[in-house]
């Protein structure tokens, strides 16, 4: 059977070259980067060369990294911390309602301590649109966060235009670039973000990688306490070996980023424009224009986003129906409801995004077979019109 | 020059049959454990595997085992999820003075939320009494945290009859075993224990890989918020191949274990009894018998610990003068002041601790080349009497 992993939303293979830098220190290279020993000065350095990568990747300042282990520790990381610290300041914050759950979550952990909280809404392509953004903020608010881009609608927010907004009006601006960080380019002075959250397997580094940039002088509370890791920042053994590979990652991102999008992109156009062609009833989600260049994503009308991922795999073809962080929710996604899809609409949603890996031949081969499967679940399904 | 790893307590190389389970998670087997597609259930399976044998380990059940990225997140995690979950049942926690300082600026977090602390004072071995303990209680106590193993000074603490005295109250206890789970026997249901921290890098396991054991109905909050992973008690993208290494580095020790002791028990006792005899001045801390198998601990009077750590590994020899995650801060470890050391000499500290490789003639030669380098170090000390 064929096989085409167009996943790439929940996990990147590792890049053959991220594997070969880790190694020596999943073998010889073995000291706790702590360790005052050449043994831990060795593993010291090859972290803070790391650091550098990543700096460089988004046009920081290594002291303004602070690795953690996922996109969603550095988004506790950043909305905790910087609300705590700023408590004196006020007491409001305002998140885009299309945020990950890490960022969610971590407002509601939040409001357990007195700080209040809105949502930003977004329109039909899950944009924010900043008059909007201007109305939820009230004298109190002391931070905002809207995620760069959407991992499952693969919408680009004009994050420089809040950010710029933000600045101004003195509140800090936080994005959560886990899906766009190594795929679009990102230049945290560009774009003017007071934080900004990414992570190493989103480009075919290692899971367990991520980072949290905080620009220079802003003041955030630790969230990991206790340890003089990370500046002090972050407490707990660094993971050496992660930390190494997702510098490489960063190295080979920025290297390759142009030419994996070239790649990328007539993929997702074919897709785009192929699938609700083939399909009856198949809307797209995510801006047109405005999206990640590997991201795809649909809602198929009258089946469940779950019966068809099965489905699919069956034929050799890995998707997702949305973040990973929540599949198994097999709640809609806030996401597309906040978007203002309906209920039902929302249930049939499907994302496919490609890997470099990835040839016209993958888009062709779902194109032939999922049709097919679509209509027998339709066939099978009570709510399908044609059934009734 | 001949080399001699002897600082277990900071970094643990990866065992080769470790590294060989993780390879095909950093190869082949990438998907993200929570895709319902094949790619994902594989990793899934990997995950829950590796969960049965951490839980093995500590004869606990699969479902009590939370994997994290550290000790220190799991003590993070401990400390505040049980303290902000038993909120309204009192405002006070217990814990030792000689806990990991991710246990301590944990507690300093809650106290910022209104929450009192007490610190349990320990013997001059580093042990905790009991009756000490009782005192420090108060009707408002709701947690009391006292740590397995100490990694400064080897000490290990009477866990049980702690843990059945908190019991008895109704008083949550959380133990920190990250330097004991893995060398030690560790058994949750015999230590009735109803929280446990346990690090894979302290034996032979990756670094980023922890675990936090709750007993099955005991409450606590989640730490990183917002995902569906761990039984939506700790969100983010698993570090599969971590996780993996972690379970078979658990199984692996759980299988060796006594070879291990038996193999560093003459040693450990070897440099405990020699160094005191070579060197004048030298005072051993930490319980005599009481302690971890591999782990040897002293003070050397007159000497820095950082200068004794830079000569030595001119020699060759790696070895730690207290926690990795202190190390840079340096200041007198508060360890060794709890144990009534003077701060001068707490300033010579010195961890000495053993892998399975090292051999009797790692000693000796430590105990060769040691001597002269302390004596030149005082003959340069302002402080030496023999120098006044």
């Amino acid at each position: 059977m064929r096989k085409a992993y167009l996943d790439h939303i929940a996990a990147t293979p590792l890049h053959p070259e991220v594997l070969e830098s880790m190694l020596p220190f999943l073998k010889e290279n073995y000291g706790n980067p702590q360790s005052l020993h050449s043994s831990g000065q060795d593993a010291l350095q090859a972290v803070e060369n790391a650091r550098e990568r990543v700096a460089e990747l988004i046009n920081a300042d290594p002291s303004e990294i602070f690795f953690t282990s996922s996109g969603s520790e550095s988004n506790n990381f950043a909305i905790k911390g910087f609300a705590l610290a700023q408590k004196n300041r006020g007491n409001h914050i305002a998140v885009s309602a299309v945020e990950h759950q890490s960022v969610l979550h971590s407002v509601k952990y939040l409001e357990h301590m007195g700080i209040k909280s809105t949502q930003i809404p977004v329109d039909k392509f899950g944009l924010v649109n900043l008059d909007e953004l201007k109305k939820t903020l009230t004298p109190e608010t002391i931070l905002v966060s809207v995620m760069l881009a959407n991992g499952e609608v693969g919408t680009i927010q004009p994050i420089k235009e809040i950010a710029d907004f933000c600045a101004a009006k003195g509140i800090l601006f936080f994005t959560d670039a886990a899906a766009a960080a190594g795929n679009i380019p990102v230049d945290v002075k560009e774009l003017g973000v007071d934080a900004l959250c990414l992570a190493g397997n989103q480009f075919y580094g290692p899971k367990g990688t991520a980072a949290l940039y905080v620009k220079k002088g802003k003041r955030l509370l630790p969230f990991i306490d206790g340890g003089v890791q990370e500046s002090g920042r972050r407490a707990g053994t660094e993971d050496v070996a992660g930390i190494v590979g997702f510098g490489r990652a960063a190295e080979l991102a920025g290297k390759h980023m142009q030419k994996r999008a070239d790649k990328a992109i007539p993929l997702r156009d074919a897709l785009l424009r192929g699938l609700p062609e083939k399909v009856k009833n198949v809307v797209v989600t995510g801006h047109p224009e405005k999206r990640l260049p590997f991201h795809t994503s649909f809602c198929i009308e009258f089946v469940e986003g779950e019966a068809m991922l099965l489905n699919l795999d069956m034929n050799g073809i890995a998707a997702s129906s949305g973040s990973a962080c929540t599949s198994k929710a097999l709640k809609a996604s806030h996401v597309l409801l906040a978007m203002g899809l309906d209920h039902a609409l929302a249930q049939g949603s499907l994302v496919f995004s490609f890997l470099e890996e990835n040839t016209m031949e993958d888009i062709e081969y779902l194109l032939e077979v999922f049709p097919p499967v679509i209509d027998r679940l339709r066939q099978m399904s009570p709510i399908y019109p044609g059934n009734l």
